[in-house]
């Protein structure tokens, strides 16, 4: 019999739309998928080298729990804390569990802003806590201190933020998040900051709550250095906050992988991320830009100020026709929170040349429909 | 705050050996260190040399939640099952939790049969459950069906089994793990059976419970074919109950590391493991049969069927004197359930030249004792 705090975790909408695609194959339509959350680009071919000398170096072991100090240190140094500070966990998945398990109470709640990336709503179930939405479509997709205000009291063990944010690639700067933070702290909740986007921003500077005492930094080199397959990712926190969580990563994912911790802390110790992150930026960029204005006329849409999605509203059942009727598979509002029924979300991690056919397919969906 | 799930969980055990173990390091002794879990082979080169091909022809992405299929197929044959009933994860330990989430119930009991890991009493207070030990002790560190029977109620939601056993090394048949397996199926408890050492025996040949309806097995690369670093386990069970796992799976461990998926895959579709497991377990039976013939004199010991441990019963204070006055660092018994503070583990998971020192360093420490 599986436990209640899974029963209540439904799969049925991601198995939907899994369906529709596959109908949609089966009745012989080439499908642009749209729908895909890591970047198109591959691991550069440094890291590669590196993790293959250092496989051959005997970096095929267990690391210590917390990871290899050389990764933790140039962690640390970048973003100003103590080497002590730093955990390297196997991805940013493994660290929101970690951090859920060791923070969320029992039928305590805890703080969403969304739209949300839908994962967040199963870390909560699976601590068998409640989430509490605030809903940021009226404010840009930004969250704001008297939202937050207003749905904090003693019951609210944890608060979890994201940005930018996925799907809506809102952007909150430095004061803007410390506010927020503020408030968090004011009623002793936790707040766990996933900023695994942090490098992906256009023009606004995403802020980070790495430092703060009663807060959990998650991030990883899944997105910014193209490394989804690898599984490395880590978490910044003030001593005491970490001893709870290793509680849980060391029974969880014991390490990330020892070859790719050390061929990361190589890379990174050159600088040789800068470049490549600033490039891939750029690429998005591009794309994000041709999105907006060739799709801005069809919807009411909030330019993205980082990440690598667009996240509009239609109408629903609006995914489902495009599919059917187009071939291009968007991801559908409705598993982001609650009331984006009629929203969409369109990744734009894939080739210029995948995203133009795209686009003409959406207009033209549109122009018909206009036609009625 | 930390929530009370994790509150429960000490990790002052682990620390005090740390801290004896730095203490006697810090008074210039040389440590021998025999309470390591992992094999001291490295990982095969071919694997190696196919994760390197691999990388460089793009697998650096996700693989999907349930990974890659010729691993998943090579797997099933092996076992006679479905690659729909297995699913990828990442290592043994995330697996673990992934199956005590799903099926461990709050406030439901656990049994397990001790001495065992100590890891899975962490698992049973994450899920706000009760382990229930059952002590092997007086029977071999077998599990006897009366035992279990014994403990049985409606209460129980899932037993943990691990044969062959950590720490004791102790191997239970098909034949006799199909009893205990019938006991709890009878009482409709999930039993999650940990086979990571099922490829490390000496002359009987653990029993598996892949294929039954009832069970989650749970198993690794990481001791097999000494992979460790890569974080790359397995799961088989009935498809209803993978179900339950990939919930918690999609937001932890999301998938192991792409390129080594294919490696494994590759590497055991050749059968090249064969040769490997056999070399090792020729190795470790030399290093058993040396480590029993030298210390059964001293100690009374369970000759171990499998996996690289002796679990032995000295007294309690042995361990921590050992190390300071010796230099030999064992694990103490005590993190292995109840009544088991005056035992020890010894890993032989060390070269013959540093076991044989460590052995007449121990028999040294005997003799002394027996002088008084």
């Amino acid at each position: 019999m599986p436990a209640r705090r899974v029963s209540e975790i439904s799969t049925s909408m991601i198995r939907r739309m899994f369906e529709i695609v596959e109908r949609a194959k089966k009745e012989g339509r080439e499908v642009i998928n749209l729908s895909i959350g890591e970047p198109d680009f591959d691991t550069p071919p440094e890291i590669i080298e590196l993790a293959y000398e250092y496989m051959n170096k005997g970096y095929t072991h267990y690391t210590s729990n917390m990871g290899l100090e050389e990764l933790r240190e140039v962690i640390a140094e970048r973003y100003g804390v103590e080497s002590g500070e730093v955990m390297i966990t196997v991805g940013a998945s493994e660290a929101l569990l970690n951090a859920s398990l060791a923070f969320m109470e029992e039928n305590s709640k805890v703080v969403l802003h969304t739209p949300s990336f839908l994962s967040y709503f199963t870390y909560v179930k699976l601590c068998s806590a409640r989430p509490v939405e605030v809903n940021t479509s009226d404010s840009n997709f930004l969250l704001q201190s008297e939202a937050v205000e207003g749905v904090m009291d003693s019951s609210v063990s944890a608060l979890i933020l994201n940005f930018p944010t996925n799907p809506s690639g809102a952007v909150m700067g430095q004061r803007e998040i410390d506010e927020v933070y503020e408030i968090a702290e004011d009623h002793s909740a936790v707040v766990i900051s996933d900023e695994v986007y942090d490098r992906i921003y256009y023009d606004k500077k995403p802020g980070t709550l790495a430092g703060k005492e009663n807060a959990v930094v998650i991030n990883a080199f899944s997105k910014t250095l193209a490394m989804t397959g690898w599984r490395i990712g880590f978490v910044i926190a003030e001593k005491g906050l970490l001893d709870q969580m290793l509680k849980v990563h060391q029974v969880n994912g014991v390490c990330a992988p020892a070859f790719a911790q050390k061929a990361v802390a190589e890379y990174l110790a050159d600088g040789k991320d800068r470049e490549f992150v600033r490039d891939m930026v750029d690429e998005f960029r591009r794309r994000r830009d041709f999105v907006v204005r060739r799709l801005g006329k069809y919807f009411d849409l909030a330019v993205p100020e980082g990440a690598f999605y667009v996240f509009a509203k239609a109408y629903e059942g609006f995914v489902e026709e495009l599919l059917m009727e187009k071939g291009v598979a968007l991801t559908p509002g409705t598993p982001f929170g609650s009331g984006f029924d009629d929203y969409f979300r369109l990744s734009y991690a894939t080739s210029m040349e995948n995203l133009k056919k795209a686009v003409e397919r959406i207009e033209e969906f549109m122009e018909e429909r206009a036609k009625g």
